[in-house]
């Protein structure tokens, strides 16, 4: 990959509140609805906008269902967004100062 | 600064455009507007969009001349650029990996 190849730089990925929702799942691998709000500071309705674009994206898969009659929505990184963040990964380090 | 605080990663630099300068400006200190437009593969219109987003940041600034009746444009970081794309690199490095 040429360094300076912004085209490598997965769009899905790299909207900041994406980038910030596929950092916290590479390490958590899930997470409750409420706890990324959190963690991230979002709010509902943009968290829930741009947890839908990940999925859209088959970068996470997102489970709903009920827990003492509350809703809970359980958030996972699946194989396919763990791929394409090692890609982003690589890119954005290639981009910003690694091998150059 | 908290790992996931994502309101750190500058906006205005973050954009992946206007990322793929400032890193390749960060290298060169001083670029010619036709070669930042071969190295990100950008159109003339979208370049310079984001060259004046930069500049009204007053992150790069814009030397407009002509050599031989040719216009050329020369792209400088200046130093207030050079700090906040620091900021920035310690903010995604501890985003996507970095001390966690």
């Amino acid at each position: 990959m040429a360094p300076f190849d912004i085209g490598k730089l997965d769009d899905v990925i790299h909207g900041r509140l994406r980038l910030g929702i596929m950092a916290y799942l590479a390490d958590a691998e899930a997470a409750d609805f409420t706890e990324l709000k959190d963690v991230l500071e979002a709010t509902q309705g943009n968290l829930s906008i741009h947890l839908r674009k990940l999925e859209e994206a088959g970068y996470v898969s997102i489970d709903k269902s009920f827990v003492n009659r509350k809703p809970l929505t359980r958030v996972r990184m699946t194989a396919k967004g763990r791929k394409a963040f090692a890609i982003y990964l690589e890119a954005i380090a290639k981009l910003v100062g690694d091998g150059r």
